[in-house]
């Protein structure tokens, strides 16, 4: 049975039209990639794509992974500017056997010689909120906030995974500064016999501890898709409490290879997306209950507020 | 018992120098952080710091991650350019709460204002070989080879880890390429409770299993540091073989918290170099035998030759 989940209700227009693609037994790649796009172009949603807020220098410098759960073949681009679609160029990098994952000015250069189409991402709105946030940022320390990715899991009808992520990164961020989103096994990890994960939330914190990857090894040792989901999120927390003293933000969805999925948080306000053969895309609020999570369906109105997430 | 290991002959006098502060009581963290930049000063080695190879713009595009195993603060250059010691920035990274992991210009720039050397970091010999490179390839399509990461871990007399790597990357790569070495997870992790991991060889295929993460995973279930390097290499290689068809070079080394190391390879070639206490530094060969593999003892003339690896 087919399924599509994804991180935030940002990303539910996206599954739908995912949803119709698998359908119509298309492949789960191009479920994912057609969903993380229609976030992308979306000038609403501020955390990614066309609309994202920029790094400290008023750029918009954008991330994104995409792995096939088949091959395993992996392809990221970071800190990518002036591409309209990044996950389309991380799924072209993910093809290759060398030379996947491309940063910077690199990235950039190869989208516009590989006929990927070119755009201004920084929009009027991201700029009016940055020159805002500088004035804010004279009166309180607190920088970043603003860190939503989308992330997207699909197995088709075939029985094949996939996983991508895109993200416009912390807003205010440092020039070049890259979180977990574009990079294996801490943003995304798909694999077609196990199953696939993607996270959201402070990538620093969730790079320490490769949240994706753990994920899939949890599914991989008999756990259901929301045991691992909880287990790696609080297993996390509880560790960087202990060892850092500095945890923040950590939000994951995981699906596996038999449709089942899962989902959990430690913070309020984390939805996910879904759309599942023969049943309407819901969007899910997560609630976090000690080290469980409740998944509550959204009512239509909550749906329809496009809530900025 | 402080112990510190790394991947290579070239590694050798830097762990010596990192032995040193081992020796004194110093810090895991100042020992792999002096044995990293020992290697990036050096000319001689072509695919680390000064005097490694280009890019195919005949840029020379440097990568380096760090990590506290204590904190699990993580922390990575990408495709940094002009700066004379790519993991001491990694370093300063780690220590950070965001804006951890820096990418091309942005990450150069952030050296630059921090008050690093600046350097050119292109020399005469790596402009000739790359000149000689590219009238090779108008011969013969291969154009990569030459991915030697160093990557150190070390347990200091407090019981505290670290894992840091260091490279230039694919000769030839694309402008902005990155390879599995400044990836958490893939190029290396470090766990003070567990142990530490990091990879060398075709970073492309080392990402694909997040190969550091999985070796101290394993190490954390009871392996011991050689079982985990080699379960982690060929199940790898097996998996790549079946599901990707494309499988190429994968080297690791790892260290658990109690100072006992362990390497494996799937190439000819591999060696690691190792100091502890109360024992000179030494240098071991890697032959691989079916799914295990042999590790010996290098001779003194071997060491001597400065082989390129």
């Amino acid at each position: 049975m087919w399924t599509i989940v994804a991180t935030w209700r940002m990303s539910k227009e996206g599954i739908e039209k995912g949803a119709e693609i698998l359908k119509e037994k298309g492949s789960a790649l191009d479920a994912i990639e057609c969903a993380a796009k229609v976030v992308e172009d979306d000038p609403y949603y501020k955390s990614v794509g066309y609309g994202g807020l920029p790094n400290e220098e008023m750029e918009v410098e954008l991330d994104a992974g995409f792995m096939d759960g088949d091959t395993l073949g992996f392809g990221a681009v970071c800190a990518i500017k002036g591409v309209a679609n990044p996950v389309s160029v991380a799924r072209q990098l993910s093809e290759k056997n060398v030379n996947c994952v491309l940063v910077g000015d690199g990235a950039s250069q190869y989208a516009e010689n590989h006929g990927f189409e070119m755009k201004d991402m920084l929009t009027e709105r991201a700029k009016n909120l940055y020159r805002q946030r500088v004035l804010e940022m004279k009166q309180e320390m607190k920088a970043y906030r603003g860190h939503d990715t989308v992330g997207v899991l699909a197995v088709d009808s075939k029985g094949s995974m996939g996983a991508a992520t895109s993200t416009s990164g912390l807003f205010m961020k440092k020039k070049g500064r890259v979180g977990d989103s574009p990079l294996v096994g801490s943003g995304l990890y798909a694999d077609s016999e196990v199953g696939a994960a993607a996270a959201t939330g402070i990538g620093e914190n969730l790079m320490k501890g490769c949240i994706s990857y753990e994920i899939v090894n949890l599914m991989k040792q008999g756990k259901s898709p929301q045991e691992a989901c909880e287990t790696a999120v609080f297993e996390l927390e509880e560790k960087l409490k202990r060892r850092n003293g500095h945890f923040t933000d950590l939000s994951v969805v995981a699906l596996n290879h038999k449709g089942e999925w899962g989902c959990a948080t430690n913070i309020e306000n984390y939805a996910v997306s879904v759309a599942k053969e023969n049943e309407e895309c819901k969007v899910y609020h997560v609630h976090r209950v000690g080290n469980r999570c409740e998944v509550v369906e959204a009512s239509k109105q909550w749906i329809d507020q496009r809530v900025e997430e």
